[in-house]
């Protein structure tokens, strides 16, 4: 029989960016990267921006304008810019999508042109599926204006939208152009906002690096308190150790593990469950409560260190247990409703179920099956759990 | 400032398989590549079938069920396959890209499990869409049908649906698990579909290898007459010629250089403005014809070797012309309304227009800007072109 092999590799670069006053008529950083082509300019800008984010920031949408109109050279833009919905609702939208892809072609944005899409992670995630499908893949640049989106979501290479009521069942791996991760939007952020992002910062603490978590845990008050000082060293390390992690490992993920999953079976099942009302980062302080009570259980990991996470999350003030972590089944009573999310986890990445679970701080363990007797057991504990001023782990 | 650089490279392998009843109990290479997998089995396949194939080959279906079934050890199908009308209608319809992700879902395919789409070119765009984007990628088993998706589109690294009235408007770059070319399907097709991906081999012996042209002129009359033997050898160089370039190049199109896209521009809008009635191959035989009387015109292309190329096309059973080629701009009369493809082209692709034209034969050279005059005279030359029996260049 004949055959041809094909075989090739393809590389991706990018950069996050930290900055503050990103659309100051002074802040070269965004003109200056869209000049790096090879072609004249001036190149096609497509800026698709949060509704939240524009009422938050009044004054946005004419700094867009004059940041434009200043570097007219460089940049030819569509003004105003496309307003889209944030949260969680853009993602189940196609409408929305349709939009931004009608913007795409009534503007003429081509491969080499950009779309810079300016919101919280939904929107990203959105925007960035249109502009991954439209045309085989436009340049992207990220704008992520909350903690989550400037520390996790925003500077990773996936985009997504949700469809089938399961979260993120359609989307693409396309890596950005470029991430542009400006301290100031995080100002008016709501407090849930300004608290959700630091929920993934301790994740990856948790599975890699006990030094960053003990960082969080010195600063929990301070962030808590909204300083904006240990938010930027928070999301820096967070956003670096994300980078390096997809960078390092399985960037398309080709396999079955997910790392950096570590509490989200749960968390996007719950955020599901709730109607998107629960935040992602809220649902993911409640899934690394339920694997790290689940962890305990297990045997894997102390008591000690298990009430030391689940205090220092209620330090950061969130929620460990809402009511749908009880839920049972309608079909069948008794099962409780969160475990569809194993299955449903399971399908999303393929192949064999890998769960990350906790031994120690900064030491995950990978494991391929959970006990359904214990998941209760685990949220039955988190339910009752108290935090204690007597517990406490230091580093 | 601060910043965070991403690097990485993602590699990509596949194979492209030649084969004869694929689905015969007897045959296992189907089964072997599922079974390839480090996890045990049963692996769920998702088949979607092209409706003209399902026609022309009544047997299929109850193959397909028999196959699975003998084979039920290593695969768990959904039996009958999901049908889908063929054709480039097949990529107008979001409705039916919706019923491909629904199958899906109902199903519960996951990122390791496999789609199978048998078809031509279109329905495996469509399918390949649909895979590539439901849990950000399910591995995809192409098996092509037709001549054109047989040798050129099945083997390479795109999908796409047509929107807003542009062909390929969406997509992604997903390279699939494996091609299966069985050479079995080409028995049942139109005239029309045998010949038209014969256009593609033409193109991409005249931009990369001479004595690849002139064995197809030498087998002419044969490959006219349907014989199966000089078509299998032509499927497999265009074929092997396809992967080579994509792999060795730039496979995802950074760069704003498509060189197998020669005649390409107006053949995209020709299909367009025919409401798809002329098939992409005889729109790519009709785009090379026009680029290569504009490259005689330009001074660029020998006419001697102008001549050869349009005989080799009209022996091999093309149209040269068509009154589409002629037709003006309702908005702007005079203006020839195919001019809109290049610029439609260069929007695809991005950045700055490159289009390929012919030195001579074996030998592309490309350009970056096209003169209209020219275009228009080329047009006019092609309807009066008649073949000759005085011409003729040899190996």
């Amino acid at each position: 029989m004949k055959s041809i092999v094909q075989e090739f590799k393809v590389p991706f670069t990018y950069g996050v960016y930290f900055t503050e006053g990103l659309f100051h008529l002074d802040n070269p950083l965004l003109v200056d990267l869209i000049k790096r082509q090879n072609s004249p300019g001036p190149h096609k800008v497509l800026v698709v921006l949060d509704e939240g984010v524009a009422q938050a920031h009044p004054q946005l949408v004419g700094q867009l304008a004059a940041y434009t109109a200043h570097h007219a050279a460089a940049i030819s833009a569509v003004n105003p810019p496309v307003l889209v919905p944030g949260g969680e609702a853009a993602k189940n939208d196609p409408a929305l999508l349709g939009r931004v892809l009608g913007a795409i072609n009534d503007f003429g944005v081509c491969r080499h042109s950009y779309v810079v899409a300016i919101g919280g992670g939904a929107v990203l995630d959105m925007v960035g599926f249109a502009a991954a499908t439209a045309h085989r893949g436009i340049r992207l640049i990220r704008v992520p204006t909350t903690v989550l989106s400037q520390n996790d979501s925003g500077v990773g290479v996936k985009n997504s939208m949700n469809a089938f009521g399961k979260k993120n069942f359609l989307g693409t791996f396309a890596p950005p152009f470029a991430v542009l991760n400006d301290s100031g939007f995080l100002l008016t952020l709501e407090d849930r906002d300004w608290r959700g992002g630091i929920a993934e910062a301790v994740k990856v603490a948790l599975i890699k690096d006990a030094s960053f978590y003990f960082q969080i845990k010195q600063n929990a008050r301070r962030l808590a308190a909204r300083e904006m000082e240990p938010m930027q060293d928070l999301i820096f390390r967070c956003a670096e150790m994300h980078v390096a992690h997809i960078g390092g490992g399985d960037p398309f993920e080709f396999g079955s593990s997910r790392p950096l999953d570590f509490g989200h079976w749960a968390a996007h099942k719950l955020e599901q469950m709730t109607d998107y009302k629960l935040r992602h980062g809220e649902a993911v302080a409640i899934g690394i409560a339920l694997d790290v009570m689940y962890s305990k259980l297990a045997g894997m990991l102390s008591e000690k260190e298990c009430n030391d996470i689940l205090s220092l999350l209620c330090e950061l003030g969130f929620d460990l247990y809402i009511p749908a972590l009880s839920q049972s089944l309608e079909t069948s009573a008794g099962k409780l409703h969160i475990l569809q999310g194993l299955e449903e986890f399971r399908e999303h990445l393929g192949g064999q179920l890998t769960i990350m679970l906790l031994q120690k701080i900064g030491v995950g363990v990978e494991v391929h099956h959970l006990n359904e007797t214990l998941i209760a057991e685990a949220v039955d504990q988190l339910r009752k759990w108290q935090p204690s001023s007597l517990v406490g782990v230091t580093a």
